[in-house]
């Protein structure tokens, strides 16, 4: 399936960073749900790079919805969104040398040196805007029933953001942030770390926690579609994602039984837990509390120090000295990256179980 | 698709754990491929309980494969593997008073009560036999291209086994072994640990660590298909499993560019990398170089103290106190879970990329 | 994919006809759906062979349900059945000499000899037991929701039966034969025709035609998954079909607009069609109309004439003569396969629709 | 999965009549296929409407090929297709009064009428231009394996065309014309009888025949996605089709086995059968012969007569008297998207069979 992704709701990619157009197909969103156009600039605006902590490659993000959105609301039919590149220098890449820690090589070996080398091509981050274009379509219609997603910088150059203490109030305040801390102190000490790093022509990874609040108990299956797995397989579409861990996630792997379980009570006639150490998952379906997940990003591969890669074409050991336009972090941008994808797979599970009227108003 | 699991090679799963059998199809796996009963039985032998560190529930594992199996060989046609169910204490479960940390409330929520409750029903980690068992079919597959998988227990109880430093050779040695560490004493100390949280009624997690030698260059997806989602969507179906990374995974997050990222170089003529951060994966797509990655397992929720939890028929608080049999420890016989997962995910992967017949004998 | 078929509701067949076992899985059902063993038996029964129009091969046809039952209802998690093979004779077949019209020289290509040829191994029409048994299931939860499926044996060996007039009713008619006809007397023709040609060595064809009624308006997709779409394909999984039209079908190609068009009107405040010339489906979306498709059934291509074939051994001409137990026509037996997979492919396209609670009931 | 179709070589759809583009997405074709603008356009110029026997809407079909595709040959990553929608006239459009016998009832109570009702909306055959683009592209891939497909007008308005005799040749001259038939005068009299319907106000339908020349033996599964299976779905999504019978079909159930069955012989030392009633098609798998299959395409039901019907939203009974522009006949055009979705079908398999290199060079 490749590059599509989700049963019931459905997302498809395409683009290269330096083609005409990048897009997305997003399919099987419930008809009746109102799309915001501003919300999708919104959600765009998160993942564009600013300021000294980014690429100075600037991506306007003109992007069109050109099918399956009639009078403001969905129709139930795709709805396509296409975002023209604009500002692309071909003449900075070259093919022959692959980028370490890039997909250069890989894909060189799995295209057979057929594939659109500049920029990345397909492998770009530039692709990720289709996705948050789609995934704020996604989590407009979430929100129309009450499910809200938000992610923060937990830690980024080894410095760590303050936890979540109060889920959906600090979900709608990150949502505001371009740089998405919860403590502000924190993330000044991130951005003067990261261009720190710019400056030494290095680069800077972190960990993003992600909460999303209102998914009901019930949703996600035992074996295979697990929320987790599925979750999981869309994060890892997520550039530079190396790991992600549900709840109490690997500090799990050193608690007790006594420590770990998560003490069932009610609270105003609804069933809780005291503890959330299963990141509101249990055996791979959702218990109503919220879910929350943490998600390990590398640092960027492309730096402007000397690295020892190997000429491809030649087959000889080379020196790639890096020229172009690239982030010293791409933590704070990924975020609504996996924003969008959580959407889509969140709602993905939930027409699975409650069937393709889920999300939108009736006539 | 819930309890189908794969695209070109997939496994279907299906029984619970006091039903009459358990069960898993297989199909998809190439024509021709030498199916070894012994080593079959081996790998059920891995994830069996033993001794004081495992439940006292002694489970037969008598597997059949009932179909695609014709002479030894594969079919290329669904191999239908069933296991009966033993020694089952069916009165030692009664519904009601749900586990923390287990299924029993969200299952019960998302089957409105129908579910099988006893001894976990479909949640059991009983039904993992049957997929250990296709697991092993597929391995023996791999094996037959050179691909070889081993997991050893990377940390349990707090106590950490030697790291891998020679994988291929290690492989080998861990699948010999039924607690499988890379460092004797390491496991010495973790077996005492699991025997007196076990003593004191508790429970401990782990850390498991794979690695997979011999997936040539150029295998996964860029977009939503990526060998790392693949693999962790199967991966989080193996209970109790709360997280995984690849490579450097969370580490990577701490890391600068220039640190983390794997210089190219020549070996033999062949490209390989000097470190293997990575985890084999980059873009999505295998380098060619050992897939490694490391799994979170949870301590097993089923503990003898007192728990607080609610009584879902009557919706009110209560109080658990466990009987039964139960593990004190589960990363263990997860390991052949792992493998198991692994073995069928990059199969899957396998086939899509080289077709049907890759794994086969031609006559 | 393979042998699963579905998406929401899904089955997975499995087995050979000289295998141990022969089974189906089936997953996805709502829980809360009784299910009935006698029903399954009856089910079984329509297509067991009879008489002198059938194989003289006596099929047990002892069924069980394995998993996914519980107190009689469905528990939500995947239904397995198991059939095991009994009276086989696998002494009466051998490789070398594939039959015409039958799929032994294209599984022998598609396997490289490694199938397991015994009676035809996995494309014995004997498979189809295990899809009737699962099939009857889905017919069970279909009724407890008013829809309701009824095949008759529209043409065989050139006798006509009557045309459906008042469906409902004769859906429940038919579901009480085994031999299913709506007019008796062209089924005793019918018959009379069958064993003529089976005394001659020879075999006979037919058309089935499927009613469904009680599928509510606004199911199926308009590109791909249309209703008809995706009916066809689980219906060109019954052996022996080469055809399949809906409403008028071929018939409208001869038709001008103006006779084809069914008008609307309404009955008792409900949309209705005053024709049906569309089978129930307009753009691949259900319109609350009977679902009406006839299927085509070529005659048995195991017949006792000497017949010319290649011996793929030796590859040489030959001339077969076949020896054995035969049908000598198949189409009233299809007929229950056809049922089958026919509310297989509805119950999914409804859960698509409506979620994986559709069917169940509610503690 | 709604609007995408295939496993490892899939499309995905999208547009409406009167939005501002429709487009395609083709994933999963080879790295190295040659592309050539020139034949995209002209299998988009076969199903454009041409004179008299067609709607006087004309479309200009300026596709953009926007990704996928670098130097002239594809990369091995999606292929987008994107065609603007010039020519609608959206006021000969109007919400309410359902046309029988068009999706616009059935697409009503789906999406609850936020459907886009201008012009058919999605439901709209100009949706299938950019499914003709794509399957131009898939085509070309096709035939550097030498797999050939082609498509005549088997059968218009009570008009039979002569019949396939030498189909390789035939499917080249067919790929030349616009108004596909062998038989020049059968043309002739099809285009008069079209006109003279339209004339009345009136429209006719056809049966399209296809056949699919080099597709090599073992190509299909037994169980589900079988060959006929899976392009029957595929095909079910062309506007208009109603019926789809592969090889002797219909007609198959009235013979005997003894005139059905093909005999296997050898020619060049390569296994034929003597006739092919089967199309090509043994238990679901390709035998090398021809894939051949005939297909019913209903009469346009966009007509000029006055006609019953239910206006939908005073839920009242009706008469509507259609204006605008529309087909006297769409058969001969349906021609070109049969030809484009069997290509897809068939790409399909063959990866699936023999990988994802199988169309490509190889650098």
């Amino acid at each position: 399936m490749k590059n599509t992704f989700g049963n019931c709701v459905s997302v498809t990619l395409f683009g290269e960073s330096h083609g005409k157009y990048i897009g997305a197909v997003l399919d099987g969103l419930s008809p009746g749900v109102r799309v915001d156009e501003a919300s999708v600039a919104r959600e765009l605006e998160k993942r564009r790079p600013a300021g000294r902590i980014s690429t100075t490659r600037v991506e306007a993000d003109r992007f069109e919805i050109v099918s399956g959105v009639f009078e403001g609301m969905t129709t139930g039919t795709p709805i396509a969104v296409i975002i023209p590149n604009g500002d692309t220098k071909s003449s900075d890449y070259s093919r022959g040398l692959p980028r370490p820690g890039h997909a250069d090589y890989t894909g060189f070996v799995k295209y057979h040196g057929f594939e659109d080398y500049r920029g990345g091509g397909h492998f770009s981050g530039r692709i990720t805007a289709a996705l948050v274009a789609v995934g704020a379509i996604v989590k407009g219609a979430l929100a129309s029933r009450g499910i809200i997603i938000g992610t923060h910088i937990a830690r980024c150059a080894g410095v760590d953001d303050a936890p979540f203490s109060d889920i959906s109030r600090e979900i709608g305040i990150l949502n505001e942030k371009t740089f998405a801390v919860l403590n502000e102190g924190a993330g000044e000490r991130m951005r003067a770390l990261i261009e720190s790093a710019a400056a030494e022509g290095d680069s800077v990874g972190g960990v993003l926690e992600t909460a999303v609040v209102g998914v009901p108990a019930g949703v996600g299956e035992p074996w295979f579609d697990t929320l987790e797995g599925v979750i999981a397989h869309a994060v890892f579409s997520v550039p530079a994602v190396k790991g992600i861990e549900f709840g109490a996630g690997f500090d799990a792997a050193d608690m007790r039984g006594s420590e770990c379980n998560d003490a069932l009570s009610l609270s105003g006639g609804v069933v809780v837990t005291e503890t959330n150490n299963s990141g509101g998952i249990n055996g791979g379906i959702s218990s109503g509390m919220p879910i929350v997940f943490r998600t390990a990003v590398k640092p960027t591969p492309s730096i402007f120090k000397p690295q020892k890669t190997v000429d491809i074409l030649k087959h000889e050991e080379a020196v790639l000295e890096l020229r172009g336009r690239h982030d010293p972090a791409v933590v704070h941008r990924a975020r609504a990256v996996v924003d969008a994808v959580t959407a889509i797979a969140v709602a993905d599970m939930l027409e699975e179980r409650f069937g393709t009227d889920y999300f939108g108003e009736t006539r």
